[in-house]
C-alpha cells in the first residue's frame, strides 16, 4: 500500500509496503482523508518515539471485518486507543488509559495517512449519510475537545476562557459554546479569532483577559506561557484544563495553586458519539478551520504546510 | 502586650507593643498556646512580604468580644481568615479566597505569637472543655488538613497514597485513615514513620511506592521532588492534592498530566467544626507531634528549633 512513514525524524511517502492484514477482530479500513494533528508534528520531531505510519485523525470506508460483516461498506470515524480489555485500568473502566494499548498512529500501531488501516472493531463508530468525509475528519479532534466536558461539568452561568485560537482551541471553543456558558476565547492573530466571531463567540487578545475571574480555564496554545495565562484568567477556586501538550518541563509557581486552591486538570481523548452527534447535527461546523489539501503522494508536504506557525487544519487525501 | 515581632526577617519578641483594642464585630483574645507552622518560618525566610506579630495557630480565651458577651470567658480557635463578607468572593461562599482578607499572622493582621490577639467574632470556634490546650492548638492544621477531603471525596476503596511524613503530613494521614482508605505514607527518615506505624498508619519509604497505582496522592514535603514522586504514584485519572507551599517556580512535565489526563488540585484553609469533632473524639491525635514548647519570652528560639531539620510541632506557651 502506498502510506506516509516516519523512521527517526525522517518523513517520506512510501509504496512498498504490505497492505495490513486485519488480525480477529479487528476491521480493515480503506482509509478516504486524515487529518494532520500537532501530536503528528511533535512525533515528527521526535518528541516521542516513533516509527510507523502516522496519523490517528480520519474518515474510511470498511473493507473487511471479520465476524462482523454488518461493518463491511460502512463509513467510520475510529477512536484511536487499542486497549487490552482485561487489565486493572481496563477493568475499571479506563480503556484509553490501558498500560498495554497501542495507539493509531502514535504507540505501536500503523496509523492514517495510508491507504489502509486496521482497528478494533469496538473502536468503530458509523458515519451518517448526511456528514461529508472533510466534517466527519474532525470526529477524533471534536471528541477531544468534548473530553473536558465529560472531566469538569460546565453551566451556562460559568464565565469560561479558553486561551488559544488554533485548531484544537477553536473545536474547544465550538463544543463550549454548546453548553450555553459565558465564553471568550484568547488569541494573537486576528484570522483564527475572526473565524470564532463568525460563529458569534466572543474572542479577545491577552490583554482583554479579566484577572483572576473565570470559572474554567481551558489551554489549548500548546505553549508553557499559556498555563501562565490560564493561572491569570482564573479564579480562586477554579479550574484550568490542560488539553494541549508541549515537549519538555515547563516553570510552574506552585505555590499560587495552593494558595488560589486552583485545580489543574489534564484532558486527553474524548467520546466519539456526543462529537459525531454535534458534528451531524451542525451544532459545530469545523469546516471554516481546513486551510488546504493534498494528495496522499504529496503527504510530507501536507507536514510541512501544517508546520507553519499559525496554520490551521491540513487536509490528506488517501 | 509581649510579642513575637517580625520586621524585614528580623525576629524578635517586644514588650513595648499596646494590646490589641477589638474593632466592632471583633472579639479580643487572650493566647494560651500557639504553634509553629512552616508557613511562619517562610515568612521569617522573606518569602513572603510581612511586618507585625506572625502566628495562625491558636487556642485561647475570649476577654472581650462587644454585643456577643456569650463569647466572653469561653476558651476558643479561630478561623484565620478575615473576610469583607461583600465582595463576589464571599458572596458565592468563598470567603477563604476573599480578595481584601486579611489573614491572622500572615497577611496585614497580627497573629498568635503574642499574649493578645483580635479576630472577628464570627472567625471564632468554642473548644469543648475536654479538649486540651496541646490538643486544641492543633485545629487549624488539622481543618487545613481535612480541606482536601471538601475538595476531592475519598471512598473506602481508594488507594491514597501521602507525600511526607513531617507535621502536616501525619495530620493529613490521620484524618485519611478516618476515611477507612487504603493509605500509605511515605517519608525519609524513621522517627516520624514510626509515630505512624503506631497508629496502625502503613508507611514506606519511596522505594516502597507502587508505580501508577494510587487513585489519590498527598503531596505534604514542602519540596518539588515530591510533586515528581506524586505523579510516579497516581494512576491515570488519578488525583494530586498539593498540600504544601515552597517558594519559587518548580520543573513539572505537564504533558504526562495531559497524557496521563491527571487532576491536581491546590489545598489550603479547611473547616474547623469537623477538625473539632475529630480531635474531642480522639478520632485524631496530634499530641504524639508535639517536640518541643518554650515560653513566649523564648520563642525565638522556638522558631529556630523549628526550623531544624526533621522538627516535628514547637508550641509556645504565650
Amino acid at each position: 500500500m502506498h502510506a506516509l512513514w516516519l523512521e527517526g525524524r525522517a518523513l517520506g511517502v512510501r509504496d512498498d509496503l504490505p497492505a495490513p492484514a486485519a488480525p480477529p477482530g479487528e476491521a480493515l479500513v480503506r482509509v478516504r482523508v486524515a487529518g494532520v494533528c500537532n501530536t503528528d508534528l511533535e512525533l515528527v520531531r521526535g518528541y516521542y518515539p516513533y516509527s510507523g505510519v502516522p496519523g490517528h485523525e480520519f474518515v474510511g470506508t470498511v473493507e473487511q471485518a471479520t465476524g462482523a460483516p454488518e461493518w463491511v461498506g460502512r463509513r467510520v470515524a475510529g477512536e484511536i486507543n487499542a486497549a487490552c480489555g482485561a487489565c486493572s485500568t481496563c477493568r475499571a473502566g479506563r480503556p484509553t488509559h490501558c498500560e498495554t494499548r497501542t495507539v493509531l498512529g502514535i504507540v505501536a500501531r500503523n496509523g492514517a495517512f495510508a491507504t489502509h488501516l486496521t482497528l478494533p472493531i469496538r473502536n468503530l463508530h458509523a458515519v451518517p449519510d448526511t456528514l461529508s468525509d472533510d466534517v466527519a475528519v474532525f470526529t477524533e479532534p471534536t471528541a477531544a475537545a468534548l473530553e473536558l466536558q465529560e472531566q469538569v461539568p460546565v453551566a451556562a452561568a460559568d464565565r469560561v476562557v479558553v486561551i488559544g485560537a488554533g485548531k484544537l482551541g477553536h473545536l474547544v471553543a465550538q463544543t463550549l459554546a454548546v453548553t450555553g456558558c459565558r465564553l471568550l476565547v484568547v488569541g494573537r492573530s486576528p484570522r483564527p479569532l475572526a473565524l470564532l466571531s463568525a460563529r458569534g463567540i466572543a474572542t479577545a487578545t491577552a490583554d482583554g483577559i479579566e484577572p483572576r475571574a473565570a470559572d474554567l480555564v481551558v489551554e489549548c496554545t500548546g505553549h508553557p506561557d499559556g498555563l501562565e495565562l490560564a493561572r491569570r484568567a482564573v479564579r480562586p477556586r477554579g479550574t484550568i484544563v490542560l488539553k494541549s501538550t508541549y515537549h519538555g518541563k515547563a516553570q510552574v509557581d506552585l505555590a499560587r495553586f495552593v494558595v488560589d486552591e486552583i485545580t489543574l486538570v489534564g484532558s486527553r481523548c474524548g467520546p466519539f458519539a456526543p462529537a459525531l452527534e454535534l458534528l451531524a447535527a451542525g451544532r459545530v461546523d469545523p469546516r471554516a478551520l481546513v486551510e488546504a489539501r493534498y494528495p496522499l503522494a504529496d503527504a510530507v508536504a501536507a507536514f510541512d504546510h501544517a508546520a507553519r506557525p499559525g496554520a490551521l487544519k491540513i487536509l490528506v487525501d488517501c
